[in-house]
């Protein structure tokens, strides 16, 4: 069952994402008129078996998400649904769940229905989020805010997992057996409402791959198209379903095939969802890597806060972009961050290395060679008492950072300790897997000066807060921005380059 | 079942169609090493069920088509298949019903296995035939002799099902109740063993099209990419499948998509068969002309072998080609030689527009706007009693086009009379459903010339044979060329152009 687990601790992320798989492949998504009543909608999709779940949003209209208790309600439902017939030569009849509902009724006038209830998807913008910071009565409790803020909802986590799933049918009719999970900050528990949708097609689930042929006899293998490298192939298979998702699947806008990348990927627009969607195959480090920062946000409620606010912080300063270059990405801060808990005395969060030892031989994995093996059970993991404030926390890293020997030094949470370079970079964070590899390698001097900069900024906006204000008394019932907030006000040092949207 | 409507009478192209997609469904196709024991391959396989039919043919290596009784088998047969793991990383894992037997018997030596008995997929050479045919008695058993020679065996015929079949597999990924016919000379009865594969896709059996949203309250449809026509969907539903068949498809190659053709195609060499594949969509008013192709084949024994020998004569002197040009086109022939044979006294075959009297509203299509409709009962149809020989048919055939006004008259099967060219072209025969179109545009003056001058050379070379061989004694014991054979040789009027492979 879905929640039988819960009282046991924190789920692993490989369960959580399993039930979340299960119900999207359970799931639909129905453009609805936004004044349509929600009972006789209800009432009509009922025909086709009980619902678990449902909610409203908008997207260029309004959408439904629907959950079935059982996959065959959504098999009825399909077989229930027309080809639109206004026109049907200029259709391409790929039939997806993605539906739209239209409503004959000429009874009730539609302007007297309500309209729908739909769930927010999108996040306040900064202004906003500095006005609300600034009613909070500590630091501890504006960086809560700001979590609750701009985290993932259980509704945008849910719709997510349908877009994969959606996806999932279009690469399944070539390979019926694949996955196709997110990764990333859609399911690291550090993504923030509208964020980019990483997905990975997970072709190693299909059957055949292990058969040993029989020592004597007669024995059977498919015919395969083969090719040069395993990059070939990837390759390939993206291609194909870069150019399916093209011409084929509905609601999917600005196709891109970026299939000469280190990591080939396809980009495309889900319009429904107004998600950026990024598609890449055989990709099973990243979602070791997705599900090591899952568990460190896990283990105390502290991390993702920390994460959550240096993150938008970093975002508000443009020290992290949306468009790649020479920026600090997400990823890399994220570890930035890790690596400073690690550090702490005692540590809050343990390091690889710690989390290695503690595996169980279920949780090996060993992938093309790399050595991704960590603890998946949390229960196993001790953590030492260390009560520092989220304050202290945030005002201690920017310190850390301002002052910390980028020119020698290498980031290393396996360690959890600064270790030489091992190569000439402004800024060498190890992968944390992939050890030979620096995952900021993009990042130029300027950049990473820009970052120390906005640092030892805000380490100084923080200490001149906590001198200005009486701690309790806070900002409670001023408008003026204080304590975090400030920090997230245009900054002085960091030049015109300053904040992005 | 399959055979026991064989005593009404021929069977409609449609029904004998259904036949064979059935068996292609039921269907594998492998690859053997070709010492293999037919025995242990055929206990082997009948683990997964009873076997309907099988056989072996050699193509770039040995095959076997294996026919089951159940569906249900194929499917156990592909459970029990392997992904080959020689260097698994690097091939495209898309499981196709194309499979590859190996054998690890260690105790007998493979060199001590018979050889798999094959049946030949290919024609005789031209030399040889000309030597076979000059040891038949009469005209008539040399044009009998040819067509059994070159006609596609029922392996053959099984064979283009079953690449139909595979091809629809990749299609159905997309469009579940889809289907892929052959059409054309792979079962309009005038195919030689060799000839290539046309196929068509057809989408209107999808369910969905005609549904009637209701009067009143709420109704669903599936949201489809939209684009600006048919033939725009036509375009991206082949560039897809073009992608899928060039990166997955096993034994696919040299791919070409040829989209902005008059009738968009993916063109591909299958090798496991050997077939030059064309595959078109939406191509319907093709497969009536097929079917009305077939249904006049099977009227009277004459015209299949009729139209195989001239089809033969006139590839073999370069009059048709497999290169598209300004030739003459099989299909332009073959509706030339109809014509021919409507215009005997009394008429061997009877017009289209009888064909479409005598049609019942069973047998009613409209496609596109376009009247297709034509007689499928073969029993409704009277032939007059026309007892003229091959012999005189053929001779005739030559004269008829050697004196035919070419220059004033069009060629109309449909009314079995030639009417005055209603636009200007060097060979005008009408499309004879889309009567507007010349089906013979493409020809130019110069190989109507050709053309002319050949059947006026062939003419004389049987006047010249009949004054000089004494019917019956003939060129039986003869190794010299003589009747049919003689005009298979190079010819003195078609100058170095002549004879092709
Ligand atoms: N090893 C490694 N993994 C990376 C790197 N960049 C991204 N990843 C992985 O890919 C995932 C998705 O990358 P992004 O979309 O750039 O980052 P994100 O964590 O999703 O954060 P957003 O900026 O919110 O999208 C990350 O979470 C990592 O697991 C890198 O440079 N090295
Ligand atoms: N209406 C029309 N149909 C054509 C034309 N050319 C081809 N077709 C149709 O398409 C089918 C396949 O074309 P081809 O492959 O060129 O001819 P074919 O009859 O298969 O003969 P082969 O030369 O042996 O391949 C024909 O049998 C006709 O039904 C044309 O110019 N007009
Ligand atoms: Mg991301
Ligand atoms: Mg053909």
């Amino acid at each position: 069952g879905d929640d039988s687990g819960e009282k046991d601790g924190p789920k692993s992320l490989s369960e959580l994402m399993a039930d979340r798989q299960e119900q999207a492949e359970k799931s639909v998504l129905i453009s609805c008129p936004s004044r349509t009543s929600e009972k006789k909608f209800l009432k009509f999709l009922s025909k086709h078996g009980d619902i678990n779940k449902h909610f409203f949003y908008e997207s260029y209209g309004v959408y439904a998400v629907v959950e079935f208790a059982r996959r065959d309600s959504v098999v009825s439902l399909l077989e229930s649904a027309a080809i639109p017939n206004v026109n049907h030569e200029c259709m391409v009849p790929f039939k997806s769940r993605l539906l739209s509902l239209s409503n004959q009724s000429s009874a009730a006038s539609p302007a007297q229905q309500p309209r729908l209830p739909c769930r927010p998807q999108t996040t306040i913008a900064i202004n906003e989020l500095i006005q609300r910071l600034s009613r909070e009565d500590s630091v501890d409790d504006q960086m809560g805010a700001l979590t609750e803020a701009y985290q993932l909802t259980e509704e945008n986590s849910r719709l997510r997992f349908l877009v994969c799933s959606l996806l999932k049918d279009v690469a399944a009719a070539y390979f019926p057996e694949c996955t196709i999970r997110p990764f990333g900050s859609s399911v690291n528990g550090f993504g923030k409402l509208g964020c980019d949708l990483d997905m990975f097609l997970d072709l190693d689930t299909i059957s055949g791959w292990n058969f040993k042929p029989p020592k004597s006899g007669l024995s059977l293998e498919y015919q395969m198209k083969r090719t040069n490298s395993e990059r070939h192939v990837t390759q390939s298979i993206l291609s194909v379903i870069g150019e399916c998702v093209d011409h084929f699947g509905p609601g999917c806008v600005g196709v891109q095939k970026i299939l000469n990348a280190r990591c080939p990927l396809v980009r495309f627009a889900h319009q429904p969802s107004g998600f950026q969607c990024d598609l890449t195959a055989n990709n099973r480090v990243a979602m070791k890597s997705t599900e090591l920062l899952y568990l460190y946000g896990e283990l105390d409620p502290r991390v993702r806060r920390l994460v959550f606010t240096v993150r938008f912080w970093a975002r508000a300063h443009g020290v992290t972009s949306s468009i790649p270059g020479a920026w600090i990405t997400n990823f890399s801060l994220t570890v930035m961050i890790l690596f400073f808990l690690q550090k702490r005395s005692p540590p809050i969060i343990p390091t690889l290395d710690r989390l290695r030892d503690l595996a169980g031989p279920a949780d090996e994995s060993v992938i093309e060679g790399t050595d991704c093996t960590f603890v998946s059970d949390f229960s196993k993991i001790q953590l030492q008492s260390n009560t520092d404030t989220l304050e202290q926390l945030l005002g201690d890293f920017f310190e850390f950072y301002a002052t910390f020997p980028f020119s020698r030094m290498s980031i290393n949470i396996r360690k959890g300790r600064e270790q030489n370079k091992p190569e000439v970079a402004p800024l060498h964070i190890q992968n944390p897997f992939e050890t030979s590899l620096n995952v900021s390698k993009n990042v130029n001097t300027s950049q990473l000066d820009r970052f120390v900069a906005l640092c030892q900024e805000s380490a100084w906006l923080l200490q001149q807060g906590e001198a200005r204000t009486q701690r309790g008394s806070g900002g409670n019932c001023m408008d003026n921005p204080w304590g975090l907030a400030t920090l997230l006000l245009p900054s002085k040092v960091a030049g015109i380059k300053g904040r992005k949207k």
